[in-house]
């Protein structure tokens, strides 16, 4: 084990030149999804590139279909770790809605607080460069890492990653470790750290159910003609009794219920359902009752109606009995669901309802596995105890309701769990104009990172 | 009272002369739809104004907004009777599908039946001749007629009667009578003579349920948030108990049963559900259980989703939890249900299932009330045997699933009762290409007025 004092004192020591080479990579504008940034993106990656290979790692620009991944290597002796991070940004339109140039980088107080402003300060250079500093100032402090460290720097995150897969594929062996490093979320508030432990997962369903061959008159079929939005509307309303739990047999197998002491952490957050849904203009929590704000969105699977449509749609009336009715389901699913098994149980319990002269096709859009680290995992205590020191906090064990695909991926491709931590805020404004970061964001982020090193090794 | 027989010999002595003035009624083509045709739709009503005159009747060109009136009055002794028919008909694109032209009419053999072939034969100038040509020959047997006779031939019953509710209203002194009698519906089949006795009514009403006052993310607030589709679907399946019963408070209030004599005629019709909805690639009628096909179709209300939308219905999938989500909802109403009551209902029905932190808007669209005309009705009993003299079987007491609008407006603007009495087809091809009109019914029909005046006068 290396000393860690030393490490963060030059940290600290080396705050503007960490920021100037921040600013460097914020003013190359690596946006994705426009092609006439692709040159951007490349010298993005680059840059990253020359960066790792000051510090000793072994990186190079890794060419894919589309714009390119940078991996970066370096030897240590403790565990092996996959750094995660992505170096294109999203758009900047409206562009005049910017008060300063989105790739000008500069400070700003915004607040009460020093922000970095700048397209992709937060989202996510300014993220993946807090683990590029810690893993600079143990080079120089110490001359190697804690760790065994690779780094991969994705370039196509903000629209779609379409080359991930095909490259998780082809470099399977090359980027296997122990667990992987995300920093991609956000802390809980500007003082408090946290750890996403879990992730939902999904899996999303069409039905198209037909009764009459052709759209009938509801006066002379009316009363005798199965209607197919019915039938749509009873399957809708069956997924759900009145107490909120989901009705597809089987739908529960593999939810596991949230420790008491991880329950009691997330009520203590003060996430009411008026603060929650007062932000929407709703008060009242649905889903299952008896679980708080907190434990449906995170820990609960849903089964919900994301789109239904049937008969006459356009304005006025026409006295229609349609052919057809669809509806587009989704359930988020949480722990050990497995989406297969949840879309099986659901097409089942679907034409369970739909009458025999009837029929119903089903449209498979996909779905993907929940992830969740175990909350007595040795990897998530070391770095939570690791961001309390830090902080002076004590890290919340957050889960997020929506996927990140990366982590499934992770996950499915290369068997690994991650460790999901990131020093974003809610008012980072990313995606928007005049995105920022904070600046302790970034300061204390890195010396974060020294610390969970450090940690790992021990 | 007159005698009938020889009035029924001068109708089948003059058979070649009232084929001669539908051939020519047919000529004219009085596409109401279409304003290259109004010279012509004008044309028909003089046509008619000119032939009701050669039988004793003050008969006019009434001007209105749209396509004129043709009203004509004749004195009588009996009750004062007031008939409907209409000189419009539809366009006859496709045109190069009719077998012969559409303004050409000739007799043809179809089936082996002689029918006359040509736009408007069935819909609606055979039909309302049969009547003239009744009135016609009382005229020449006896020099007037059984009844007080009013008659009116509008002209815009297929491009939907614009100008037919102001005419009434600024008519109805002169056009109320004792009841009506409307020729322009069916037979039971070709030897079967029937009369619409029931019409169903309708409610019209769209709901808009809003629920939070933007679009979600279903990871971040699924399992919390309300989701509009979710309350939708919920009334919708609430609308009917397994049974098929609708539960709308108070819905039934107004619904007879229909007399056991009735229904056993309508039982020996043999129309099963394998006939009917087999038509259509159903098998299983729907509604309320212990309730015959014909029973569900013509004499018990509904209440049925004509269109829903909500959330995202494009191609793939957007896991996204709507703001809104809509409905058009309506309810065929019978015997005495009152539109705006079953309205209020509905409302009331959808606000209990409305969460109180959702909202739901109220659009209506109009509704109009059943028609019925009394079982033991004596006009009914008169037409009815009338009928069955004319054609040796047992008249129909039929209903009809959908609304006739004019009906409902002599109904509800002169008080009166409609006898329903046509001798169309289904294969009649009305609307379509090669309409025809059975020469039988054109025949018989007017014998069937001949015989029903006499019996009112009696």
């Amino acid at each position: 084990m290396t000393d860690l004092s030393p490490v963060l004192a030059a940290l600290d020591a080396d705050r503007d030149g960490a920021l100037e080479r921040l600013f460097e990579l914020i003013r190359i504008p690596s946006i994705s999804t426009d092609p006439a940034w692709k040159a951007d993106c490349r010298r993005a990656a680059e840059w990253l590139v020359a960066d790792l290979a000051t510090i000793g790692f072994a990186a190079s620009v890794r060419d894919t279909a589309g714009h390119p991944v940078v991996v970066g290597h370096h030897d240590g002796d403790g565990p092996s770790v996959l750094f995660y991070g992505h170096y294109d940004v999203q758009p900047v339109d409206p562009e005049g809605e910017w008060a300063s140039p989105p790739f000008a980088p500069r400070l700003e107080e915004r607040d009460g607080r020093t922000v970095i402003a700048g397209r992709g300060s937060a989202d996510d250079k300014g993220q993946l460069m807090t683990f590029v500093e810690a893993c600079r100032a143990f080079k120089k402090v110490h001359g190697k890492l804690p760790c065994k460290v690779t780094v991969i720097f994705e370039g196509e995150e903000e629209s779609g990653s379409p080359s991930i897969v095909p490259f998780l594929h082809a470099n399977a062996t090359e980027l296997k470790a122990d667990y992987a490093l995300v920093c991609d979320t956000n802390m809980w508030d500007a003082q408090t750290p946290s750890i996403s432990v879990g992730l939902r997962g999904l899996m999303e369903e069409e039905i198209v159910v037909t009764a009459a061959d052709r759209d009938l008159h509801s006066g002379y079929f009316g009363g005798a003609a199965a209607n197919p939005i019915h039938i749509v509307a009873k399957i809708v309303a069956d997924l759900r009794d009145t107490d909120g739990r989901i009705l597809i047999p089987g739908f529960y197998d593999g939810v596991d219920e949230t420790p008491p002491d991880i329950l009691a952490m997330w009520n203590g957050l003060g996430r009411t359902p008026e603060a929650f849904l007062g932000s929407v203009g709703l008060k009242h929590p649905v889903g299952e009752k008896g679980r708080t704000l907190l434990e449906l969105t995170w820990a609960r699977p849903t089964a919900e109606v994301n789109g239904i449509i049937g008969g006459y749609t356009g304005e006025g009336f026409k006295t229609v009995i349609p052919g057809k009715a669809s509806a587009k389901i989704s359930c988020r699913l949480v722990h050990r669901q497995e989406p297969e098994t949840i879309r099986a149980a659901f097409r089942q319990f679907v034409r369970e309802r739909v009458p025999a002269d009837c029929s119903v096709a089903f449209i498979n859009h996909g779905g993907a596995p929940a992830t969740q680290l175990p909350y007595d995992s040795p990897v998530l205590g070391k770095a939570r105890a690791a961001l309390t020191d830090e902080w002076g906090r004590e890290t919340i064990m957050a889960c997020m309701g929506g996927s990140i695909p990366i982590v499934g991926l992770f996950q499915a491709m290369l068997g690994m769990d991650s460790v999901m931590v990131g020093f974003g805020l809610g008012d980072d404004r990313i995606h928007s104009p005049n995105e920022k970061y904070d600046l302790n964001s970034f300061r204390k982020g890195a010396r974060s990172w020294a610390r969970i090193l450090s940690a790992l090794a021990a």
